[in-house]
């Protein structure tokens, strides 16, 4: 896939890539410049002016690396990539003649290198400075970078396994797993893979690590790290979120990378798990804010949903190895609930603003507190989420489309240029807001399309060749076209996208009595910026409604709005909390926007389930 | 009211008062036994086979011997009367020279005395002593224990104050301020009045004691503790649930005892903040889990509900205390929510089993851990709910009426006898099943009868005596009958009390499209035991409804369930998370018990509040 030169064109995901250098990256460098975590890396001894590097602070540097990396790849005349090479030089300029580079263990904590793995992230930031090395690799072809991390990874790799004198530790906050495959992929040493291997397999053994050796973690609170059991065993998704689907990424690749079908069933069912019990509308994951994590399935508050916006690129990482594992579009089905919904939502329209959380309601009583606010902010103290869209953004291409030798995946048919040296290709159409797509292929190529047949189509398309319909064979849920393509040609496929109600599954008791509205992959939001007053008095017209598509408001061009029939009662904190009283309601044209969208135009009011009447 | 003697009749509250000595009373004092908290009086060294009495140990003891000398008062000739003077003499010969007492403090952490006031419930301990000592003089007239409780009193009033050496500090959890209210009433001595007043004025000034002084909280966590701000500054009920009443308990007695206008003022502000804006339908406090804690207005999750019992039990304590002052009915209505709902539910019918939270629904996805447990346990850890119940159930008359020298309140028209040195008069009818009251006078009698006419009546309500329809005049909620009785004058009045479905102010977002049913005062529960399958299948036919009063199967004698229209539609935790498939609902005859005796015959889902259909 290297080759392939990916270029978004469409609405939705097109506006974020334009900000990216300017508003995302800039912001976070910022960020990073002002709180001192790029000058960390100068290891001077902390006091004064100097303030001490946090345990996670490698991390967010890394992963503004890598979003810099991919920023270079999507544009390699980009003034990022000096910049980038500068900061490669300040990094590698830490590291210790062990190959150790870690900014806290070096300067704080001398003493405590490798003893406080439960929480002290020190394998996580690792993992990220190996994925920014591999990103800067494949961006520029430097290996200075990777060269550094390869000894760094050499290093870690003498210190942990089942060795005489070895810890048999393994990263309190997974990531290295996933990294070390990369590194594996990237330069080809098996090694790697390997001590990834080491650290899916041995996490969760007995006597456990956590909380028998290193005593920091009663045995209680291993499942919030996922280390209560060995791995092969887990059935159900548990703990803190991010943590959780960092770990199955890690799994998937190195299921796939050693040709291990038990670990890759424990992925399937790890992965069905969430999406069938434990998955938000909007794709959010890890419904409590009290550990960040998991809840018992069908616990899917809206109000006091967390859905941290890490945890949903996280779940997008995972989907999509099991997607390109499996070929199976349940895994794209995912990715795109991700893509339009919660993974984007924490991102403001700016490129500069975050949400940490992801609630589907915000009303007058939210209760706000630590990293759960009701309008983006610009950082956090913890600011793993602002530099997760550093790196997340400049991706968004390759979670749309594969381009392999002579295979192209449609996973998601956003409007884009595609060039390989094999075939160029272009979509256009307005999908997610249209059921429309257009491809013309711009060379002659003999190649195979695999066209995503999404779940909501229920199956039901029609495709067109150069005008012709045509019917082509479906496999696993991706529509399968091989043929000698003209230059010129053009593929059209169309789905249906009507706007619906969408109803949980009656056991997510936080949806009793209510309904979201769903078009296509986009779930919305009913906002008081387009419904005024409290959003508390608005209800949905049951169970059949006259649904409007209409250009949304403030939005950018081509963003569409869904209006539909609703009621609106009477709402104020001076009626009594509970009231016998005929409730009057009246009729009202309700508006809501992609979800995605909320809150980039005014301070609003929110809520995606409506209680229905 | 000392002189007066009521003996409840009725097939709600009797019922309880039947097993307490048998069950309530018994298997406390065995767990309190098996424990080891009645040795820990024996101040024994820990070790062996000897626990360490933990710092709360003292508390559940003492409120189990203020439940036995209600007992006794119940029931002069119980056998309850000579284990209480011999629990009185274990207690007392614990108490140090100085006055202290306390078993924690005086075996395991001797150096520790007044130093951890933010947690260690030292002075919380201490209170709950006082309020035995106090209830155990007034059932036996003994002195014995109020006088070492006074020595003990008189020392806490030397070490803390305003004065020089003394600590400037109060409870970290209220308690003592209301009991020393009590020890001033019993022994007329106004220094434990002045101690009280002083607890309660210092709580919250700054320098904050427990983050400035003993450095044990952070500034944000005071709150938590209600001594953020000074309590005459507070607007809000925040904080820990149970904590919380008790020091508004506390304050509602200095105010009233200290002619306190402005104090009083601020305890109606916290009173009606709770019941606008932050109580269950039930009565239930304190919607998290998280702290025990009040959440912002209007966070009433139903499943997630924490809803502590003893929280509800202290509302019981602070409502009255504001009705007593008042003579408002507003506050006999929030008493009688939970009397007949949040604060008896926690109880078994067996009298020996508690739910320490009591939530408003429990599915398939209910979240058990710590204390939240779906049915009723014999004891806890922390076991402040069961012997909270061995103090409340022998005081339920009290709540019900108050019998002042010419006046006889009935607060609540429960079934009872009632025999005061200048009147008896007896109460007959089936409420809270049935609205009709008939009371005999069964003593020639000058005196007023003051009749509460339920909030939920609208005030609507016809009465007859002796035969004869008459009006009585209304003053602040209750009908006023002065008049010189003959022997055998009856007096009947009627409520109308309709089944009805009941709605949250739509700010409670948990409640949105969903409705439940109550009738009179209670709050009706539909358990699987009488709609079977899950819980989460039930919807109710909105918004008119065919109900009908039943005979409530397998509950006591004269228990009434309600019968309603409904749906139900197909939960299969196979089913898709989100379909938009038109749901297929079928209808049904639903079944509602009463809250308060929901999981008392099979083990059950439940649920108050139901999406309406």
């Amino acid at each position: 896939m290297s080759k392939a030169t990916i270029r978004l064109a469409d609405q939705f995901f097109r506006p974020r890539q334009d900000v990216l250098e300017s508003s995302t990256l800039e912001s976070s460098l910022k960020q990073c410049q002002d709180t001192g975590r790029l000058d960390a890396f100068l290891l001077r001894e902390p006091g004064g002016d100097v303030p001490e590097p946090h345990v996670y602070w490698d991390s967010d540097v890394a992963k503004v690396m890598e979003g810099m990396a991919y920023a270079v790849k999507l544009n390699p005349e980009s003034p990022m990539r000096a910049r980038l090479d500068a900061l490669v030089d300040r990094v590698v300029s830490a590291q210790q003649p062990d190959g150790y580079l870690n900014t806290h263990f070096t300067v704080v904590e001398k003493e405590n290198r490798w003893r406080m793995l439960s929480w002290a992230h020190e394998l996580y930031c690792a993992g990220h400075l190996i994925e920014a090395a591999v990103a800067h690799f494949e961006a520029t072809g430097s290996r200075k970078f990777l060269d550094a991390m390869c000894r760094y990874a050499d290093y870690i790799a003498q210190v942990f396994g089942r060795g005489d004198g070895q810890k048999r530790g393994y990263p309190g906050h997974e990531e290295l797993e996933l990294a070390l495959a990369k590194l594996f992929r990237a330069t080809g040493e098996r090694k790697y893979l390997d001590l990834a291997k080491y650290f899916v397999d041995e996490r969760g053994q007995e006597p456990h690590y956590f909380s028998q050796v290193e005593k920091t973690q009663s045995e209680s609170g291993l499942a919030q790290l996922q280390c209560h059991k060995p791995v092969r065993e887990q059935t159900e998704a548990v703990g803190h979120a991010v943590r959780a689907v960092y770990l199955y990424s890690g799994m998937a690749d190195v299921a796939s990378l050693t040709g291990d079908g038990e670990l890759l069933a424990v992925c399937e069912k790890l992965f069905d798990n969430i999406v069938n019990k434990k998955m938000y509308i909007t794709g959010g994951i890890g419904s409590t804010r009290h550990g960040e994590a998991f809840c018992n399935a069908y616990v899917l508050p809206n109000a006091e949903a967390y859905a941290e916006s890490c945890a949903s690129i996280g779940m997008i990482f995972f989907a999509h190895r099991m997607l390109k594992i499996t070929g199976d579009r349940k895994y794209a089905d995912v990715v795109e609930r991700e893509l339009y919904n919660g993974a984007i939502s924490g991102l403001s329209l700016s490129g500069s603003e975050f949400f940490y959380v992801n609630p589907l309601e915000v009303g007058s009583s939210f209760q706000e507190g630590g990293h759960v606010q009701h309008v983006r902010q610009k950082w956090f103290g913890c600011s793993c989420c602002p530099t997760s869209y550093c790196r997340f953004i400049p991706q968004l291409q390759d979670f749309c489309f594969r381009a392999e030798e002579n295979t192209l995946w449609v996973d998601i048919p956003a409007a884009a240029d595609i060039r390989t040296d094999a075939y160029s290709a272009s979509i256009s159409g307005a999908y997610p807001y249209d059921g429309k797509i257009r491809m013309t292929v711009s060379s002659k190529a003999v190649m195979t399309l695999k066209v995503r047949i999404m779940g909501f189509t229920g199956g039901a398309f029609s495709a067109r060749l150069n005008g012709e319909e045509f019917q082509p064979a479906v496999e696993k849920g991706y529509a399968v076209i091989s043929r000698a393509f003209a230059e010129g040609d053009t593929l059209e496929w169309e789905f249906s996208m009507p706007p619906r109600m969408v109803f949980a599954n009656p056991l997510v008791s936080a949806d009793s009595g209510c309904a979201a509205v769903c078009r296509g992959p986009v779930v919305y939001a009913f906002e008081t910026a387009d419904n005024p007053g409290s959003i508390a008095g608005y209800s949905l017209r049951a169970y059949e409604n006259n649904f409007r598509i209409v250009p949304a408001d403030g939005l950018p061009d081509g963003t569409m709005a869904v209006e539909c029939d609703g009621y609106v009662q009477d709402v104020s904190p001076d009626a009594p909390l509970y009231s016998w009283r005929p409730v009057s309601f009246k009729p009202v044209r309700l508006k809501g926007i992609p979800y995605a969208l909320w809150q980039n135009r005014a301070e609003s009011e929110m809520r995606v389930f409506l209680p229905l009447k």
